[in-house]
């Protein structure tokens, strides 16, 4: 029976998996944490022992592939990866087609995963959809026409960087008041370490703070965007408001796409959007306020959660079947 | 010979013209004023007016129409004019096809100016482009793949209600800090307005804002957008802080559009636009600043002028030949 290899190269795990052709159920699945002095020779080596294991003697119809990083969808050539080195300009299609002999095609991961949700998850029937990932970054994939949408030179979907807040902290990429600069997981957790650290550290009873400082063994370095959201769920008021401000920039990024593109759907994946009704609350009104009454759309939580993107290169795989 | 007939129902002005197929110069044209206590009976009567000078006893192998409000393009149904009453649900496609028994296309106007600049100005042989208007209000058309993209419910294009500024001004919209609320020229004069009327009213000598005051007779409700321009370029300082504003505002706008959509093309026109050379480069430094350095884009003027809706009108009916 026919069959896809789907392979997701995350910053920092690989994952590869087969499906037959039409079903919704994982036929194998390997996968693998890259080890922290990974190079892209290494990462090739350990996703070719995955394939081999889950392939034996069989061959794919296709092979679709997720990638985390600027890839050109055109030719199926990586540009380079944040997260590991060596991956520029990695001809990446080139490789597999001739080691496996069959059609590969190749984007990343954002563009990948919005068509997973299009195709398998909360995108199924929406002709068009904006699906935003807020994780350690903030990314984000365009279906147009139910088909992806990748920017004249492969770099639409970048919400992270959508200024909301001019007068706001600076960002990696050198400007205030971005949407990942508030909204994503490790600057949430800066944002709220800023905090403590301005307050004067013994005042005798209990201080603000007080239970995060505990959670971490009173080191602030320790702080993660979940440990944000848990404390933000006990009740601590500071996490409370570094969670509301990015709840708040991620509406106002919603708001201002929907007044722009005006898609059916915005779906929502990635680990901070685990925060809690709360923070989905926020972000809705939040949205619907920015936007224009006349415009119409509804926020979901993405459901392949991080299958995503071996979802979407099951779907890129078997249009080249 | 087979000619087109090209109808523009402006806010505040009709105009309606012929071509032959495949030419790029009017064989006539005819252009009202619509008049202040116009409704859209009165609108349509005008309009029809010019029509039969045109036509005298010729017929043309089909109609495209530009009109300034939301359009439902798919049944060629007026939504409403904001300008003019009486608009609301009026079948123009049904109404223009029953009486001169040809195809018509209806759609708004700056989704057709977009396709104006794209087929016949500024946006020809780009595939993607995102045409801005920028006077009395600030409006955007897109244009994907080389076709209109309108969103699912007709309302994309909106970034005339993209907030840029959290902490600025209240917008007529209710948010603050719109693009169109910084950018479009009658709030480019209440803008300055309103500086000037915190100026004391005499010090002895020349006050700031002298020059401005006496364009407009010591009567600061008749300063225009267009006024202001002026005053800047004649060195008034506070009209180039307005202006300043206003350039940094679309800047910001485009630079996350270009974050967000990656086009390859900005085309941008209206009356504001014409405010010089200062302000086209603030909005080019601004725009660059604000788009991540991997997003390349051209921020271009509009040829066409005020003929861009009739000329897309064009497109929209050369489509239906």
């Amino acid at each position: 029976m026919a069959f896809i290899l789907a392979l997701d190269f995350g910053g920092t795990k690989l994952a590869a998996a087969t499906v037959n052709i039409g079903s919704r159920k994982w036929l194998g699945y390997e996968r693998r944490l890259s080890p922290g002095s990974a190079d892209a020779k290494t990462d090739l080596e350990i996703m070719r022992s995955l394939i081999y294991s889950l392939l034996q003697d069989t061959k794919p119809a296709a092979i679709g592939v997720s990638f985390g990083g600027p890839v050109d969808a055109s030719t199926g050539t990586v540009r380079l990866s944040h997260h590991v080195a060596g991956w520029e300009n990695i001809p990446l299609k080139g490789l597999l087609e001739k080691e496996f002999g069959v059609p590969v095609g190749v984007d990343n991961d954002a563009n990948v995963a919005a068509l997973g949700e299009h195709r398998f998850g909360a995108g199924q029937g929406y002709d068009s959809l904006f699906y935003i990932t807020v994780s350690t970054g903030v990314g984000g994939g365009w279906i147009l026409n139910g088909k992806p949408w990748r920017g004249a030179g492969g770099m639409a979907g970048e919400i992270g960087h959508m200024v909301v807040d001019p007068a706001g902290p600076v960002c990696l990429c050198g400007k205030r008041g971005c949407v990942e600069r508030l909204a994503s997981g490790p600057y949430m957790a800066q944002n709220l370490r800023e905090i403590l650290e301005k307050i004067p550290p013994r005042r005798g009873g209990l201080r603000d703070g007080e239970v995060l400082r505990h959670l971490v063994g009173d080191n602030l370095e320790l702080l993660t965007g979940q440990l944000v959201s848990e404390a933000a769920a006990a009740g601590d008021d500071l996490a409370k408001e570094v969670l509301h401000k990015a709840a708040w920039a991620l509406g106002v990024g919603i708001g201002n796409v929907a007044n722009l593109m005006n898609p059916q759907r915005f779906v929502l994946g990635g680990g901070v959007m685990k925060a809690g009704e709360d923070f989905w609350r926020v972000v809705r009104q939040v949205a619907r306020d920015t936007a224009l009454p006349e415009v119409d759309f509804e926020i979901v939580p993405a459901v392949l959660g991080d299958d995503a993107p071996l979802w979407g290169a099951v779907a890129i795989a078997s249009m080249l079947v």
